[in-house]
């Protein structure tokens, strides 16, 4: 990837003499930013650029090349791959656009982009998207003309729209935040967002990686380069509408949404998710910070309102509020003006009018074991203090990297103001305490969170060459009950004893073996809300109840399926599906009607160990139930948390189930019973 | 209240020759904003300042005085009022601290303050705030230094702290968005929130009224008055850590802190609550935009991405997004340069180079009846379409003014360039599409919701004169079951059949006349929480049970309440408690077990009527499983909502009914029972 990022040498093709030619700005960028490798310039029509020779065609440039930045009608582009090919130019960054994103006849113009590509073993950023930056060599190939305003930063942009990512260079820079590398990816044809994170965590200039997406190209390698990571990765998935598109089948399905897949995903290898762009500056801005290490938040304000604020958030976030240490106080104490003061944390400085105290104030309460960050909050208005708030806010930023421990520096003043503070430091302003606050919890959050790895170990007493054996002779589509208990059973999941009949006569011998009461429904396989079709009969208590239930279930079929009654215990729903982007999922929650009541669930990407599926547990607020309320005595969690693990497996092992609901299991004092189970197998496997 | 706003002249009292002195900045602003009354100065040293002569005493001013600013130290504040007193002069804003804000020895003082305030019949805002703005006549005495930057503008700023309210001005000024009034009312000694939001409510210059609190003075006249507001009121409500003060003793205090009370309490009546100070500006920003009056959007983006954003925004907010009227499509298709283009909504204009064109298409689309508001992203960076772009915002905010339907403009560029734009027009900006797409909901939705007042007609069948008369015998504290059961049953609300026995040989007899299963529990009020403590005992089927328990429970004495035992049904909370601002509240929830499990509940201001009763039930998502969830048969949910409009009389007739819980409310499929019952009575009432 580096032979992207440090290219010696450059060349743009697709540039002319017309104000409107986009390649242009491409050169004009490599100008901006300072580009410390040569240039060379490619035109159909010739002519020179900005004192650079404008060549016909790339085979005409008389040295090495290491990368091309390509803008030309998508119906040249393989053509111009060819002649970087044949060039040996081994990097090429494709900003046409014309390619899918136009609809499915552009699909034979990308295969013919493949092809040459492989050809000449040529890698590729794009197409439609905007270039790519280094900050540091200057390299900036962006047809969008850009500013190298902000100096450099630490923070790496990815981005599949080029003009998002251009935006968030330009918030990034309003806060005087720079940026260390950019890639627009757009259509990832060749390299996609997997590649650029994994070479982006190796990247000494590179703290903080941003990333906007709005498709997830390789899920399960994201994730588990995201859990190896030592830099915080930020990611903005857009594009929710596409997953309406999915008609789901079961609970399971219609209970994790592509985009809570996502969230759950991104949860489970530490990805922090954005949903806003505003949302991202902020984040960006917390990881600019040293993390806080502990919970003890000193906030010093120099305005009683913002105080109250900060508290409040100080509050929701989970600080805790130990008082000033006495040197402040006894400080704080014998500057006072009126003694309109109150020493507690927050601190209100209100009556202090000498500025450099503050600084002062500060460095004595960070110095202390007992607080390990602050949010600094200072106000000034119009002419008044403006020299000596600009020094105050610049040696903050000085106080907090030399220490270690952030600081929270809130500012309120004319915008003006804000504008020249902002550019007189590297470190990040607030305006709004609660940001300040909220960003604070951020790195401390980050630095708590451990993460599993998918689990390695499956559980005993799995047999999957049976499992095997019956999903081969599987239908795709709803696969018959008692075909999916088999394959249940051979993952140790247990069910409700059962039997398939097939006649009235059976179904009574059955009965009476099983004992009463008994539940009685369908088996054929098509009757997907078995409850609402009437295709179950519950609590029936004897023989003549048996036959009855029987003939009335016949309407679906001669087939149909026995089962002890059960009203003990609570009702869990155990399954998952098969995502597009991030593989088998397992999903769970409190089952029966409270599927439908609640909706509420835990999320993950399978296989998963014990102790996540404890944590999946414990996320539900039903697994208070579990737990006895009121005096009832405790469930057997463990047997559900076996159930969970093996589901995982399940699904991890056979991608041909599509979707699969356990629903209800019952968890039992000791044990727990699968009542009803159903599995959707993936068609023409 | 105009006599503080319009105010003819003005003094300002306090201000010397120190260069610390803040009463200068008083008069400073006064000029800055060209005040256009006359203004006089008065300060112990006399002097003259800004060509003003500055008396020595109040009484020294020559002419009548229509207002006085004053700021001097707290204990010499009984003075000078008094001296404006003598002097006839009707209103006083008071910015001196040194009042209750730092702590109970200071209320003498405020009694004082409010004893002269009354003898002289001055009304008074203040003190400890930081004064109060008339952008129209330039009125403004803040102390701190105000710049008039943007223009006036149509919102009115309330703040009780002074700091909050300043740096709500500069960031409306950041957005170009100017305030039409301004007070800082601090302490609310004499003036509160309400009586100004009364005026502001008929201020011609004010369309939307923002207010920042730490308290609520008078809950219940707040509500009325905004209810009956043509223009949205946005409150901040912070100081939220008050609330951890409290101890509940009941459900529904516990599940009804102050916050939440707060948030019912606006939502009732129809304010806007925000909770981050960025929220606020952007809840400004939505309503200085005309109101979207239906739900058909159209997106236009120049730039595919943001296009992206805007139709996830556009989902989540509940938008239709219609397909673009045929002419727009074919004006698009015949300028499109590449044929690069979609023509879906979100439409992308990436390849439609003429800025011109932007506009045009705008205007054809608002003027179709079948779009109710617009989306504009447009996007430009660096050197290009500078002129065009700008010129291209400033005539959609022409157009959104001339049309009456919103267009929520979001620029993209680079931060000087926006603050350009944002100079250029008073229509707000916005750097985010789903800020934009957001505040168009909000539009939408405020012009949507329907306020019911607090209810007036009580329903039949109640006794008031037997509860009193139960009420006035009861001690402070836990009440007694059987008292509190009279109460109820005066107030029409169903119980489960009861006894109370005092002997082993009366619980039996009771038993066997209510007949069996039976539910026996402690009549002691202190018992709390009897389940826990076991203090209740159910499922009693025959007599040697009965006899057991009854022995069982002697233990907290020989009070015991005889029951009939029931399983049927569902179990809900209907509780509440008096609530310092607001009084009366009623709390409901699904109830039994799921009260600490899920702790989800509804929340009114009570009286409240049917149809709101509904709409809480509603709210409360157990409501699925009073309508019959999987075939089970509907309860009797009219039964219930009669229960909770009952409670909320009975907490409104009687505040010294502290809190109430009934707990579980069976709800049958035909009518419904409380089953348990709970009061505390304010103590020495």
């Amino acid at each position: 990837m580096d032979r992207f990022f440090d290219a010696k040498s450059v060349v743009v093709v697709g540039v002319s003499d017309s104000p409107l030619n986009l390649g242009r700005s491409m050169v004009l960028n490599l100008l901006e930013f300072r580009y410390t490798g040569i240039i060379f310039v490619v035109g159909p029509k010739g002519g020179s650029f900005m004192g650079h020779k404008i060549h016909r065609q790339v085979k005409d440039i008389p040295e090495p090349v290491d990368l091309a930045a390509i803008l030309v009608p998508a119906t040249a582009v393989p053509d111009v791959l060819r002649q970087c090919g044949e060039k040996g130019i081994p990097r090429v960054v494709l900003e046409s656009a014309g390619f899918r994103e136009l609809g499915p006849d552009r699909f034979e113009l990308e295969e013919e982009v493949r092809d040459v590509l492989k050809r000449y073993g040529t890698r590729m950023i794009g197409p439609n998207g905007l270039g790519i930056i280094n900050r540091r060599n200057g390299l900036a190939v962006p047809f969008m003309p850009f500013k190298a305003e902000a100096p450099p930063g630490r923070v790496a942009v990815i981005a599949q729209s080029g003009g998002i990512g251009a935006m968030m260079i330009n918030m990034l820079a309003a806060e005087n935040l720079g940026f260390s590398k950019f890639a627009s990816i757009g259509n990832k044809l060749d390299v996609n967002e997997t590649e650029l994170l994994e070479y982006l965590i190796g990247d000494h200039e590179t703290d903080v990686i941003y990333c906007y997406l709005e498709g997830i190209a390789q899920g399960r390698r994201l994730m588990e380069i995201a859990r190896r990571s030592p830099k915080p990765i930020v990611i903005h998935k857009s594009n929710l509408g596409q997953s309406a598109a999915m008609i789901a089948r079961s609970h399971s399905a219609s209970l994790s949404s592509d985009d809570q897949v996502v969230d759950a995903a991104f949860r489970q290898c530490g990805v922090v998710r954005t949903r806003e762009q505003r949302e991202t500056v902020e984040i960006v801005k917390a990881f600019s910070l040293p993390p806080m290490r502990g919970n003890r938040l000193a906030i010093i304000s120099r305005s009683g309102g913002h105080a109250v604020l900060a508290a409040d958030a100080a509050e929701e976030f989970g600080f805790q509020l130990p008082p000033f240490p006495p040197e402040v106080i006894a400080e704080v104490r014998e500057h006072s003006r009126a003694g309109v003061i109150d020493f507690h944390n927050p601190l209100d400085l209100g009556d202090l009018f000498d500025l450099s105290l503050y600084r002062r104030l500060a460095e004595m309460s960070l110095a202390r074991e007992d607080l390990d960050g602050m949010v600094f909050i200072h106000n000034y208005q119009g002419d008044m203090d403006v020299e000596n708030s600009r020094s105050l806010i610049v040696s903050l930023g000085e106080l907090l990297t030399k220490v270690q421990k952030p600081i929270g520096v809130c500012v309120f003043t004319t915008d003006d103001e804000l504008l020249l503070n902002r550019k007189a430091t590297t470190v990040p302003i607030f305006t709004d305490p609660k940001e300040a606050v909220r960003s604070l919890a951020r790195t401390r959050d980050y630095g708590q969170k451990q993460f599993l790895p998918f689990s390695t170990t499956r559980p005993d007493r799995i047999d999957s060459a049976r499992a095997r054996f019956e999903l081969t002779t599987a239908m795709p589509g709803p696969m018959p009950p008692e075909k999916l208990a088999a394959i249940l059973s051979a993952y140790g999941i247990p069910l409700v004893p059962w039997h398939l009949v097939e006649t009235e006569a059976e179904a009574l011998r059955v009965a009476c073996n099983l004992g009463f009461p008994l539940v009685l429904k369908t088996a054929h396989p098509e009757v997907i809300h078995k409850s609402d079709a009437g295709g179950v009969v519950l609590d029936l208590a004897d023989e003549r109840a048996a036959s009855q239930a029987y003939r009335s279930l016949t309407r679906f079929g001669p087939r149909v399926l026995v089962e002890k009654m059960s009203r003990h215990g609570l009702e869990w729903l155990v399954g998952g599906r098969q995502d597009g982007a991030f593989g088998p999922v397992l999903v769970v929650g409190l089952g029966g009607i409270y599927v439908e009541v609640f909706r509420e669930t835990a999320i993950r990407i399978a296989p998963i160990a014990y102790e996540e599926a404890h944590r999946m547990v414990t996320e539900c607020k039903g697994s208070a139930l579990l737990r006895g309320v009121r005096g009832q005595l405790p469930l057997d969690q463990q047997a559900l948390l076996d159930v969970m693990v093996r589901v995982s497996w399940l699904l991890t092992d056979f991608p041909e189930i599509q979707e699969l609901d356990l629903n209800p299991v019952r968890v039992l004092d000791s044990g727990c019973l699968a009542l009803d189970w159903r599995a959707l197998v993936a068609g023409g496997a």
